[in-house]
């Protein structure tokens, strides 16, 4: 591990973070708020400790990163970036406690979406902006990780997307990683044009549109509204956020090859088949549900019901209806959605649906092979065997992320949390939803959660958003070990 | 498939079905209660059938069974018998609806628990009896289950235990299982006989003695006191039932080989090893977490927490406290010991010990493999290594095991039953339990689960005992193609 190196790379992250406060500021200074001063003082300490790092680390360039370099970057990345953009929310006193910032800060560019401000629109426009933008650079930082980094790392068999990775450079990692999340970049930022004109024409204010648009691209669901996307009660504005949240639950790959003038190819994607399904037939299923029980027209029902299942699924965590008061069954559904989450190489979270369905094939398999002892059959998705490595990384990782969910859940419960909150606040931080059910319902926030509660959650986020393996890797003691 | 050969199988199970009602008859004439006629009738029933099928069917001698052979009579012989079992509940008017008498009488032959009476006491103690010798009859159906039919049909990872059997004839499944099944059945004869005594002394009467020990060592949790083991209030009883419960919770094959002689096998058997510190590790949790918050002493706290957590995890059912008034901790604690469930090879159900320390092994192998991408390591168990297709079938197995606790927890809310009580109906059925939390915790029951409800919940009780493939593999279009 060449420790220079890697605290090089973070070095260079950290001067980026501190530039990228300047957008904030700028709203600040157009709204002369209370949020200049914290950002400018947040701004200085971040570009001075980036700079400092950058500076001692000097090292000669490099093309190859090792495997082990690789996770220590992503994992210190994010969790050095959580900290320094955690800064401004601490230094203004939006937060009492240092935890809280935190918290709010690593939900935002996990592109988790929980919050724990009590009241959102007492905060300055600047620091509402920060939060948004936060969203938006981190859902950047899983393009390129999801796409670009995981796949060479082996990491929960994302080497699936190996070959599917729109690079010219074939070979070395880190031109690679640099043209590819370049394009990628392109495509994220032209979708997020698209929104913010979108959304105006619906009638949002700019500041509300940017700040929207920055949270459902990452499929973050921050919003600087109290009462989220519900504010706007404009059936338009929910259509709109539920077309581009879909969007950013599918794999970016694809969007870059429609682009190019591949119009079928969304179609032609099995995981993307399967993720536009899913959310259509659960859609059906608790508009349905919804109906018979909340909502007095099928209009009505399909509205909140679409926009909740399609929300939760591509694990963006908007809300335009309080669901914790719709049936059991309903609230059910939209817990399963929290595991099942959107495509791999989206900004969405959860399991993902990719390994939904290889897991759904591979126990298939199983039942056949129960049957046909001797015959050996591959499992496939669009006409390619899966190796069989790929596959156990896979179920590893469906594992890992089952046990973590039972464990983190009990240590919840452990620190005095209720069993519905415990269960939910887990699978909506683990999924990197945002909010879940009980106390920490969709109108409700993870404020009431005790302290230490706190920090596990946001262990919890980092954990899911970094695919497991890339975080707890570091638990491992033969990681260490030369 | 020779249905001919299936079906005489199945009268054959018919005709000692009928033949063992008159051990309830027994206790019927002695009582002289209400339950004589019904049972004769159901006797009259059974036996009839049993004869008719037998009759109409003779085949051909046989050594041979196929794997679909194997499953189709497990899967419908369960079935039958738990249609026939429910008849005296059903002819006496315990219950009003015959979904009622078959949800306790599959509840029985599954070994679950899970009761509809909503007060048992009155019922006439012949009744009570039969329910609990179904209980213990379906225990030694599940111990040449698992030990003698699951490892050759290949079902979810139990290949593992063929080498282990006891039997002198090492080729022919139907010797073999001849064999096998007499071997272990006289040590769980032996087991109950002493469970009987030590239950006396403790003042139970003979009555009460011998339908707790039938219940005990299938770990199915039925009990004739409306209270359960509570009833007593003897530190004595339970510890007598805790320790049993442990001997029920472990591979049967390791009772037999102590028998002959391997003091140290317990010790020596890493699945047993792990079974064993799993109830101590969550023993102490509990007990610390509950001593805080319920209990005064440390003394009632551990001896509420072991009986609980032992009764769980070994999946009986038993209670000796209202486990809803501890903190939610120890709840889930509770909810996560039914996944664990007890040892492969024994009378316990849930995910089993087995194939939970192999997956454990699995995630790490996974991890481990991210650092070293080049090197192959096997899972191994006592030194010896696992096979892949006995990994893959025990991940498949797993993966179901999810899936269907998802999607059954998901259907029963739809059928208008809250939250909690769903996930935790659903997860006491599937691992065979007994009960659960909410609407079905230990001091409730479940007849007010919705009239489909309950059959779902048969469903998960049999899918679960017969570990799932066995039954869900008759769904799949392939098993019935030539």
């Amino acid at each position: 591990m060449r420790w220079r190196y890697i605290l090089n790379i973070i070095g260079i992250l950290n001067i980026f973070l501190g530039i990228s406060m300047v957008f904030a500021l700028l709203w600040g200074l157009y709204y002369q708020d209370r949020s200049v001063e914290p950002l400018l003082k947040s701004m200085g300490i971040t570009l001075l400790s980036g700079l400092v790092l950058y500076l001692f680390t000097r090292a000669p360039k490099t093309d190859y990163i090792s495997h082990k370099e690789g996770m220590a970057i992503v994992a210190i990345g994010w969790v050095v970036i959580g900290f320094f953009s955690a800064l401004p929310f601490y230094i203004s006193g939006t937060f009492d406690f240092f935890v809280d910032a935190c918290f709010e800060s690593v939900s935002g560019f996990t592109t988790t979406g929980s919050t724990v401000m009590t009241d959102i629109e007492v905060v300055a426009k600047g620091l509402l902006f920060w939060r948004s933008l936060i969203q938006w650079l981190g859902g950047m930082g899983i393009i390129v990780l999801s796409v670009a980094i995981l796949p060479f790392l082996g990491v929960g068999g994302m080497q699936l997307y190996k070959a599917e990775v729109p690079s010219p450079v074939p070979d070395k990692l880190k031109p690679r990683i640099r043209d590819t999340a370049m394009i990628l970049w392109k495509v994220y930022a032209l979708i997020s044009l698209a929104q913010v004109i979108l959304l105006m024409l619906g009638g949002m204010s700019l500041f509300d549109s940017v700040c929207h648009t920055f949270t459902t691209m990452p499929t973050g669901g921050f919003s600087p509204k109290n009462a989220s996307i519900a504010h706007y009660n404009s059936v338009y504005i929910d259509m709109v956020v539920i077309f581009f949240m879909l969007l950013a639950g599918i794999n970016f790959a694809l969007h870059y090859q429609f682009l190019r003038g591949k119009p079928l190819i969304f179609w032609k994607d099995s995981e993307c088949r399967f993720f536009l399904f899913t959310a259509l037939i659960l859609t059906a299923i608790v508009s349905f549900n919804i109906y018979d029980s909340v909502y007095k027209t099928i209009g009505q029902a399909l509205r909140y019901g679409s926009f909740q299942v399609v929300s939760i699924l591509t694990t963006t965590g908007y809300a335009t209806a309080d669901y914790e008061q719709w049936p059991a069954f309903s609230q059910l559904i939209l817990l399963l959605c929290m595991f099942i989450g959107a495509s791999a190489g989206s900004t969405g979270g959860g399991m993902k649906c990719l390994r939904v369905m290889l897991y759904l094939k591979y126990c298939y398999r199983e039942l056949f092979s129960l049957i046909h002892p001797r015959s050996i059959t591959q499992i496939k998705i669009q006409g390619k065997p899966i190796p069989e490595d790929v596959m156990r990384s896979i179920l590893g990782f469906l594992g890992l992320y089952v046990g973590l969910f039972a464990v983190s859940t009990v240590l919840l419960a452990w620190l005095g949390v209720d069993l519905v909150t415990s269960l939910a606040a887990v699978a909506a931080t683990l999924g990197n939803i945002g909010p879940g059910l009980g106390m920490v319902g969709p109108m409700d926030n993870f404020a009431q959660i005790p302290y230490l509660g706190k920090w596990l959650l946001v262990w919890c986020m980092l954990l899911g958003r970094l695919e497991i393996y890339t975080v707890i890797i570091l638990l491992v003691p033969e990681f260490w070990r030369k």
